[in-house]
């Protein structure tokens, strides 16, 4: 098991490396794994999410336990929606309440695949090599959105906010998933709670059917789905998302206290 | 009103910039738009997509007279899907059916909306400055996958296979879109003809809504919605969509020869 991140330097450079205590030997990529032979403190760097998802594929209903709950059969293939790039950020950053939606956000821990080499149709084999490693993913909701319109369920757009895929801290190569648990707390109180082995395709079956559907690009991320336990985050509220030998992934919601006073100020400006 | 394309040099660089006759006059690119000083003959160079997205959003139920027909009503915010940046193709690329899918796919003509520099939280005149120009979109789906699963709507999916997302053959800036029409052929034979001044969201209502929602990044495409006359694409036909004063979007379904070979192959096999 090898621990891998991403920092900015002082110097606005993004690094990528592996982990060795305090320090990082730095790499030349995700996808190019040559070390540079740089070795640098960690303590000077700033983390980022552990990679640049091109897309990050999210599934929806691939635990026994919650389909069981959701009373909805087990899927035969997996059931995804894309969050576009710019909806990550690490561990650490904060998530940002849309400007216009005052509604329920919720969040939803999850173990996340990150792909190492490109897979185009691959037997589940192969897409077992093409595994880089795992981290931990929050995949964010604005669950008020996903059915305001009755004819078309918003999938990408409740879950596609800036903000709204939290990945991190680490990818951590070689990790035994299997005997894994993703437990999940808001505020200090456990939430989510469940194991990796209830999981309906595994990460291998993920990345070979997907890999049917679409090209996945070294360092895309397949966010496997949540389990039981998924509930709203206050305003100011902490979630925290952990799996052991990956590590812990805090984001807190940002408080909308800005839009308070801009629609206090909205208001008595109408008043006047 | 300036015409601009993107080509693949004999040397296998990409170039970008504004057609002149026969001539292309490269720029920095779309979102650095300075001369480079070359003039290149366009004879030498071979056509791509006119820009890379790193995200296409498409919507669904754009037009007034498609949601008569489907009596649905009209929209109070953008509905859309992402499709990602793996499934565009140019002009004159290959459609490829995916290997596991033997059903139905449906070609669909559409404005393409490209966005000259990052947007959020924009206002619908901000919108305006900060669209690039349009293209032309055949946003292509596997029409039987949509609704195989009752329990969830598979849009990124449908719409998401490689190859997925024809757009071309260039990008014109300062373009009238309001007075202009959508023409679809199949193989020659008109299928669409439709008035884009029947669109539900402006481009430029669609690029400041959808900013509230995600980051729109410079290169990125908004592929406006259909109207009437969607059909599907026998294997070998040829979908051609076009604008007046942006061009002809000419995209043909390859054969699937090889996969019928392997099917009785398979059969054989099994037999014996």
């Amino acid at each position: 098991m090898d621990t891998w991140m991403r920092f900015m330097s002082s110097e606005g450079t993004v690094v990528f490396g592996r982990v060795e205590g305090a320090y990082l030997h730095e790499y030349a990529g995700l996808d190019n794994r040559v070390p540079t032979g740089a070795v640098l403190s960690m303590r000077a760097l700033t983390p980022l999410a552990p990679c640049a998802p091109g897309k990050v594929v999210a599934l929806w209903n691939n635990f026994h336990a919650l389909a069981l709950k959701l009373e909805k059969p087990v899927p035969t293939h997996p059931l995804f929606l894309l969050k576009p790039a710019g909806s990550v950020i690490g561990a650490g950053a904060t998530i940002e309440r849309p400007a216009a939606y005052a509604g329920k956000i919720a969040y939803e821990g999850e173990l996340g695949i990150v792909i190492g080499r490109r897979c185009r149709n691959v037997s589940v084999e192969e897409a077992a090599a093409a595994i880089f490693g795992y981290t931990i993913v929050n995949d964010v909701t604005a669950a008020e959105l996903l059915n305001e319109n009755p004819h078309f369920p918003q999938w990408c757009r409740a879950k596609g906010f800036d903000t709204f895929c939290c990945l991190g801290p680490s990818i951590v190569s070689g990790f035994d998933w299997r005997s894994a648990r993703v437990v999940t707390t808001l505020d200090g109180v456990e939430r989510q709670n469940y194991p990796l082995d209830d999981m309906v395709f595994t990460p291998a079956e993920q990345v070979s059917l997907i890999s049917q559907d679409l090209t996945l690009e070294p360092g895309d991320v397949i966010a496997c789905g949540t389990s039981l336990g998924v509930g709203s985050i206050k305003d100011g509220a902490t979630v925290s998302v952990s799996i052991e030998g990956i590590g812990v992934l805090s984001n807190r919601l940002g408080t909308t206290e800005h839009l308070a006073t801009d629609v206090a100020a909205a208001a008595s400006a109408s008043v006047a």
